[in-house]
């Protein structure tokens, strides 16, 4: 059995003192133009200019994160080329070093989810899984999350599950008031407790109230935290998540970090200092925690 | 303005006299061996046996069916390759004058939303949109089903929000109750009800006493009805789905119908069986509703 997601982000964090997590969330319109060179406007092309982007981001950010995710949505806008340009991605910043999230929010029956777990975390024939971690989605109940937990125990990888998001609209279902007084997030969490220690939890940085509640749920689970940012979380308010020590939680930013410049010779630099700023300022709260 | 899903679905199965989905889940392990003819066992070689497969199952179902439902979760397990073999499966379905479903059961927060949306159903560079149908996932919110109501609206589309699902666990987050008495699901058809005509619901086959109630809080909605055979749904069970007429519901099956029969040479006839004989079950059905 290879070690597991957490001794690993154990490890990583403890030598880089750092709990980034850089969220690939490539958006062709803040692109600089020079990655546009010669791939036209077809969506092989489009890709090709994601992959550029993507690798340029990767080897900028390498020294300052222990773990990139990569935003299936964006790519799958290229289609198969877009999937092609994120495997290549991906297999990149594991040999920098980085634990590579499949951001796809995936889930279906077991049956069903035991392709995408195949899909994404089992090793694939000729080369490693595509992802350390794939985040998922709990609504279809426990069984569509067995299959995850079963790749995850096989080859040392992790289940993120949605528990509490980052967005305004995650509060429509998520807290949701049931009959005994809790929330549908909170049930979620215990579900995610049951699956421990192959099991996550994506709880938003914009939502610093649940951090604090998610983590008497789940004492031991690492969290992703999305929504640094661009989308307002403020980093000071993720304390809670890192009771447990450095392995508690990933701070995850995205386009503040990616295209924190679109000027052509600039852009890398912009998001290398972005990410070192990101890293010190989450190191602080993991020491603080 | 395309015509709308729901208006295309009313005049194919007025044609047709069927409400028959196909669901494609590609299980090559279930494959006659003739597909394999050739290709090797890497990625790049199943995604052309899948490719292969389902080209020859649509063609033998089409004179049954009004849609096909593309699991991409199947294809996804050959990685890129197996999600370019769905991009030509699907448009193949739609020249034999299918509708597509895209069953990714995607979504995210908005802005990720709007990717998926674009590479879902929005019509593509030099190309119409993958699929004309989408299920997504409401554990998000709201605003994370807007984008794809909003490309829906654009391009006469559809998207077929999951409301209660056919496998047992279904029910752990689904029939949480709630503190007025009602279910999580309830709360979501009402949330699919406001989307309408955009939104459409997926309904198991497995849940008869959820169909009719499902068709009391979303009296317009089509519902995509999966379950039917390997998963134990019976046919006669979903008359509620077609209170509304013959656009009430697609009924959906996949494993009973495509993997009918392995052997070389009849699996194609077997699938074609199968699916005249469901054809005219649910078409009964649509009938006595």
């Amino acid at each position: 059995v290879a070690s597991s997601f957490r001794e690993r982000l154990e490890q990583l964090a403890a030598e880089r003192k750092s709990v980034l997590c850089v969220g690939l969330d490539p958006r062709p319109e803040l692109f600089p133009d020079e990655v546009f060179h010669g791939v036209g406007d077809r969506p092989a092309g489009v890709a090709r200019a994601m992959e550029r982007f993507c690798i340029g981001i990767v080897d900028a950010v390498a020294a300052h994160a222990v773990a990139v995710k990569l935003q299936l949505a964006f790519f799958e806008q290229a289609g198969h080329h877009g999937l092609a340009a994120a495997e290549r991605v991906g297999a990149f910043a594991r040999e920098r070093g980085l634990l590579v999230i499949a951001d796809g929010k995936r889930a279906d029956i077991g049956s069903t989810s035991d392709a995408y777990a195949a899909a994404y975390l089992a090793p694939r024939r000729h080369a490693p899984p595509f992802a350390d971690a794939l985040t998922v989605n709990p609504y279809l109940g426990a069984d569509s999350l067995e299959p995850f937990a079963d790749a995850c125990r096989a080859s040392g990888g992790l289940a993120f599950v949605l528990v509490r998001t980052s967005n305004p609209g995650g509060a429509d279902i998520q807290e949701l008031e049931l009959e005994d007084g809790s929330r549908v997030w909170e049930h979620v969490a215990r579900m995610v407790a049951s699956f421990a220690p192959v099991a996550g939890a994506v709880i938003g940085a914009t939502q610093p109230g649940a951090v604090r509640r998610a983590r008497e749920l789940m004492p031991e689970a690492t969290f992703l935290l999305p929504g640094v940012g661009a989308q307002g979380g403020e980093v000071a308010a993720l304390a809670p998540a890192f009771a447990p020590g450095p392995a508690g939680g990933l701070v995850s930013a995205s386009r503040s970090v990616i295209h924190a410049s679109r000027d052509n010779g600039r852009w890398q630099g912009a998001a290398a200092a972005e990410a070192a700023r990101l890293r010190e300022a989450a190191w602080a709260v993991v020491e603080s925690a």
